[in-house]
């Protein structure tokens, strides 16, 4: 190994404990519960719960008034802010804000990375994930929940080699070739799965909405299903949107309103391993095509295939895959260029 | 007013705006899944899934291996340690992490007053409660999940004057006397519970087991469902358990083997209003006889009713109230006394 080689990876890890060892300075953190409805449930018998082993069996009547889909959201907000606006971080299908926390294998996570760099990060629990809560079906949701097997993220996330990769020997796991997600980390990824519903959408909008009216300007960072809620609210919220970050967006926009989005400038990003999937060319297709319409109307949309910019292996999970801060530093030089930091 | 009032009233004033305004300063953050089990289910019919609207169908098979009874932590580590050990934050029943963050009246919470304290938080979402993520039933839990109307919470928590104090109309609602929750903030507390079963302690306390044995020597802050978990999760690891701080149990630990807590300090705070409640008498009854057990063996317990010491008005949720920061500083005080801050 030359010098000039030694030197640079001294470097390298000189740089990578700086940034360990950097505090992270908050002017304030906190956070707070936002949209929702009250909903009116009858007719059913009153129970007696008790509530703790050995404790006082309370009477609980089943039927009255419920909260129901309402989000959660943290904030963090730095104390050298340097962001124009608050970034708005949305979790994808069946998982909650844990996405961009410390990564599934330990690493740090976007939250952080972005919260270093002055962003003041706002990072929320959609309606029925997590710390939202989740309402009576069939009663206020209309389907089942959806819960994952601990195969299915693996070969559908583009982590494994398609159907049948995934293995309970993590030895014995078809990993695609070149892969970034730390599959050393990937039990621990499981346990971040939560359930989900199909049918609640329209709920699930409203409540970014309401979190979007409630803090104000923002940019938005979105993932997988928060494709479609991202531009869909931007859709209903155009003034209040100043930039669209989606990552692997598994939906869409209303593309007959693809003009209200015109003003607002918009990145998508997509990994690696795309074409050899038996869903995401259709998906990426349907992404491309929305921003088509977008161009078409006048907009700005930057679309990064990762492997086109040299960046290659990503799975679906980019937020969590080992060169997880490169693709954070490609985001970041973007809103950089775009004027929307301090 | 006299002078000496209003020059108080000014001092308070601007205390307040300091501590508001002070940094919290974090050499780390982040968060982690611990525990749980996997399990298989089989002989179910595979189901076809659209995950986002205009999306493509995956299929989803609901048989296989499934993890289930993890639990969710987030950390904080302040850049300036001061507690001798880590503080775990454990929540109550139909509740998360999220009774530590800011109030539901929008001021700091616990988690941020031991943060700027010293402490390294470690605060927590339950087996089967927010980012923990639930499994089936009655496949994997065997009971149907609790959902609590808008009224029961302010009629059972010692909010509300007892049975039919709660009316939607906030200006009909029969608070009790002197009571420190904000009730102008109770539309949001509603939003923070989430459904919980009562059929999974043994998971729960699994989990809270592995959760100490991976942050080590701590010291555990429980809550209401959490007094069983808080102590017998000690029970089960006295020599990791530095000292217990139970805030209103509702449950104890094993009464058989209290002696084994007996070199754990242990603070157990009690708010008002309990000789009035239909339940809490009995229960506040079992938790001073489960401390007469510890003391029995020669162990240390001190026991709080906040009204005798001077501290007037508080509800099940004392984190929550408004003088919780008063009751903080107790608890800090006590903590100090017991020489485990550096």
């Amino acid at each position: 190994m030359s010098r000039i080689a030694i030197a640079s990876i001294t470097a390298l890890l000189i740089v990578g404990q700086a940034r360990a060892a950097e505090p992270i300075t908050l002017r304030d953190m906190g956070s707070f519960h936002v949209g929702g409805r009250l909903v009116e449930i009858s007719g059913k018998p009153v129970k007696e719960v008790v509530f703790a082993p050995g404790g006082v069996p309370a009477k609980v009547d089943p039927n009255g008034t419920y909260q129901v889909e309402q989000m959660y959201v943290q904030y963090f907000l730095p104390a050298n802010e340097k962001g124009a606006y608050p970034l708005l971080m949305w979790h994808g299908g069946g998982l909650t804000g844990v996405t961009y926390e410390t990564t599934p294998d330990g690493r740090e996570g976007w939250l952080n990375y972005f919260l270093r760099k002055g962003w003041a990060v706002y990072n929320s629990d959609a309606v029925e994930r997590g710390r939202a809560g989740w309402a009576q079906y069939p009663d206020v949701f209309k389907s089942e929940p959806v819960f994952l097997t601990t195969a299915n993220p693996f070969e559908r996330f583009r982590i494994g080699d398609g159907p049948n990769s995934y293995d309970p020997d993590p030895a014995k796991r078809k990993v695609l070739p070149g892969n970034q997600f730390p599959v050393e980390g990937y039990e621990n990824f499981v346990k971040q799965n939560v359930p989900r519903w199909t049918t609640t959408d329209d709920a699930t909008i409203a409540a970014y909405i309401a979190e979007i009216d409630r803090v104000g300007p923002s940019v938005i960072l979105f993932h997988s299903q928060a494709g479609s809620f991202g531009f869909k609210v931007a859709q209903a919220r155009p003034d209040k949107v100043k930039a669209l970050i989606a990552i692997e967006p598994a939906g869409i926009g209303d593309p007959a309103r693809a003009d209200v989005l015109k003003n607002i400038p918009t990145l998508i990003i997509y990994g690696d391993y795309i074409e050899r999937d038996s869903r995401w060319p259709k998906i990426r297709a349907n992404g491309i095509a929305f921003a088509d319409a977008i161009k078409a109307a006048g907009g700005s949309v930057d679309i990064v295939d990762l492997p086109q910019a040299g960046i290659k292996g990503n799975s679906h999970l980019v937020m969590m895959d080992k060169n997880n801060l490169e693709v954070a530093a490609l985001i970041q030089k973007w809103l950089e260029g775009k004027g929307l930091t301090k």
